[in-house]
């Protein structure tokens, strides 16, 4: 195997394992030394399973040496978010203790990796109940933004505070995270990964813990663009096709003017347009949108939401034990819920469907929108203390890639560079519900045109195992 | 036309219809007759259009003669309740005042009805908002029970109210009704009729003024079984077969032996013990089940459930102002409702799922369950000023049929004879969610056992025009 295996795409490493020159058990070798060498620093797994996905990927070898094709993620090393159940494996949601075994039942979306014969890797650390944008944990420690100084650590971007942090680890090359307000889309971006929240009812939600299941949506991290469009064909039950050689020449994008850019961080605005401007000059159709609804239901959102009172009657219901032990900045927002009257709750619903029909009307002179994914850069963990600062710094972290969830449409995630703090930004694309895989095909385009995450930010720095790797490093990263 | 179209089947009127001896415009003159010398006594109806309907009927007439056949319900006289969108006709959902226009519209349900060419005679009384069992409106005058003594009118059962008494009436062949906790089962047990409670989310609730959508389901009410599988397989989008042909014989029936029998009626016992005799001795398997979560479930009914605060939010997002003008019996359960926390509502929603998949489990061993539709018998109208009287007749009625609602499984309801006060009783008749087909094919059977409403017991006393029917009248009443 070559040093630079982990560089290469899905596709490329699916059809290596598949002739021959490439072996699972090489790809889970390298992630394991990449694991061994930064986890300390970074702390991205809640549980890691190494020695078993080794075993594993030496069984797939052996099947993949005598023609057994098990599907497309056969042998792909995996990192799973520690919501979802994985038989053989505790399931902690976050929490400062391991849930009944129940929990470690499989779901369809896991399922379908497993029975794909992908590698899971470990269990990543997730927020506790995945409730939170800046993927903290007094529990287990908060995972370390790969990117971020080593005496200044940032926050990895949550609640799958893990998973971004395993693929720029090099440990695992797909994330399974989950989206209830930007949970995947947050972690990719301010890992310098790509993305995948799908639109909510598209996958089955069986076999996670809940955080909010009237929003909650299983998703996919991964390097990039074309590799979320290969996992999503290999996960979802559809098996959709997702072109792969299109253009942006007449790709009409929306570009969000309203709430998206307020309070943004100048080098985050700056990558953004830079972005957008290639986009332009390469044919794409760029169009200033005001989108409808927005200040109603980010009013909703910072009120609570659907989340806390989902969450606090979930914990009432099966672990009312557990509340007393919340991350305070948890437990703040669970209690908030008690104040928030049945009737209201159902408003807050109807106001949020009704808001996604009328917002959508946008997409009749648009086929996506755009934001910048996250506005903030990802802030210093010790800034992240002080109640009010955190409370803030969420709240500005999940503004955007909110309104997603709220008006019930699906978005990727792609880097646009390095901010002015050297941590990676993003670029939301937004679809309408169901449109996953016309999404995927005008982002697969879009970043052929800004390029890809490694291609363009190469290797973040804490993820090198040779701590060596200038901020600067527009290359991918060629040594393991 | 005979005298007697009245009393044929749904099938026979659509072949007579279609070979040339029937017209619709006899059976609309037959209904108007019907209607106009009792509705005085009888109140079935918020807006009658008896002179559109007739209209529409002979231009039916024109286009069967021409050989166009719109489907099964071409030509039949169908009354809609006035939670239904109608076009043209004013929407009142059992409040003082009509809705605005955008409540007009036709949903998928009435959709279908007109798509074929039904015939609607005109919108029947609701209980305000669909909220209570017994049938009482203030605003617009409870519609008497058929069945009653003319110096003592008893109450027709609701929340359809009028939909029953429209059948009992002869003023419509079909009615539309809804059903959220026994709207269907209860009116039509009450006035000598059948109807069908569908499962939860099977058809639409687009075009229908909702009272709990969590809930809530259109229904059918029909004068015999027979009717009823005719009609639903019409309306049905699923258009299913259901087979006319099969016997009891081997039916496996649960008889329900907890809650459903405490405090009912002795005359109301006897007669539904006696139809099951008739089933058993006709090659019906009797087994006495106990079903679980019964406590559990209506602890939560009577403490609003899912509707009090789902009616709440829906006036409060819609309608704020009609609140203070609410008949106070739905006032008071509507105000409950500011008690309910979200997190208990969620609690709620969460136990009624878990309760209805461990409640089926009964289905294992048996094909349907049975029970007393409603165990007591129409309570008389001036008993029902008082309220604490109105809560505990209101709970009665709704205890057996509601169970249905909460487990999220579908029922039947079929005539077993008068009880002690002359008012006809019910058996209900439950299957597991989506079995529509397989309950009506069982019913089916079962009403040839057991015999049909027209045959067992004649037609209402103050539904006839001649105002002279004894009350034991076991014959169809044939003249009009």
């Amino acid at each position: 195997m070559s040093a630079n295996s982990q560089t290469r795409s899905l596709a490329e490493i699916a059809a290596k394992l598949r002739d021959g020159t490439l072996r699972s058990s090489d790809l889970l070798l390298q992630a394991t030394a990449r694991h061994d060498a930064t986890e300390p620093h970074l702390n991205a797994y809640r549980t890691w399973c190494g020695d078993r996905a080794r075993k594993q990927a030496g069984a797939v070898d052996t099947l993949l040496a005598t023609g057994i094709d098990l599907g497309p993620l056969m042998g792909v090393p995996v990192s799973v978010k520690d919501l979802f159940g994985v038989p053989g494996l505790p399931t902690y949601a976050g929490t400062d203790a391991a849930f009944p075994a129940d929990r470690e039942v499989s779901g369809p979306v896991v399922g379908a990796v497993l029975a794909q014969s992908g590698i899971v890797t470990g269990k990543t650390h997730t927020v506790e109940f995945a409730f939170g944008g800046l993927g903290t944990n007094p529990h287990a420690g908060t995972p370390v933004n790969p990117w971020s100084a080593p005496d200044a650590p940032r926050a990895p971007g949550g609640s799958s505070a893990g998973a971004g942090v395993s693929l720029a680890q090099g440990s695992a090359l797909l994330a399974l995270g989950t989206d209830t307000a930007g949970s995947v889309r947050i972690p990719a971006a301010l890992t310098g990964q790509t993305a995948l929240k799908i639109t909510h009812g598209r996958w089955s939600l069986d076999g996670i813990v809940p955080l909010s299941p009237s929003l909650d949506t299983p998703g996919l991290l991964a390097r990039s663009i074309a590799d979320l469009a290969f996992a999503f064909a290999a996960i979802d039950p559809q098996r959709p096709e997702v072109p792969a050689n299109g253009a942006v020449t007449g790709l009409r994008i929306g570009v969000i003017q309203n709430t998206v850019w307020d309070d943004i961080d100048p080098s985050i605005a700056e990558n953004t347009r830079a972005a957008l401007q290639m986009l332009e000059k390469s044919g794409a159709s760029l169009t200033q949108v005001t989108l409808a609804c927005v200040d109603e239901v980010l009013a909703i959102f910072r009120a609570g939401g659907l989340a806390a009172p989902e969450l606090r009657a979930f914990l009432d219901r099966n672990f009312p034990e557990r509340i007393a032990r919340l991350d305070p900045t948890v437990m703040a927002r669970v209690q908030a819920a008690d104040d928030v009257s049945a009737a209201e709750y159902l408003q807050r619903a109807a106001s949020l469907a009704h808001c996604g029909r009328k917002a959508a009307e946008v997409f009749d002179i648009v086929d996506v929108l755009v934001s910048p994914t996250v506005p903030i850069t990802a802030p210093r963990l010790a800034d992240l203390a002080d109640g009010e600062t955190y409370r803030r710094a969420n709240m500005m972290a999940l503004r955007n890639t909110a309104l997603v969830n709220l008006f019930g449409w699906c978005a990727v995630t792609l880097p646009t560079g390095l901010d002015a703090h050297g941590i990676p930004s993003g670029l939301q694309i937004i679809a309408p519900p169901m449109q996953e895989a016309r999404l995927l095909a005008a982002a697969v385009a879009v970043e052929r045109v800004i390029g890809s995450g490694p291609e363009m930010l190469g290797a973040a720095p804490l993820s090198n195992t040779t701590n060596n790797p200038p901020l600067t490093n527009r290359r991918p990263h060629e040594t393991v």
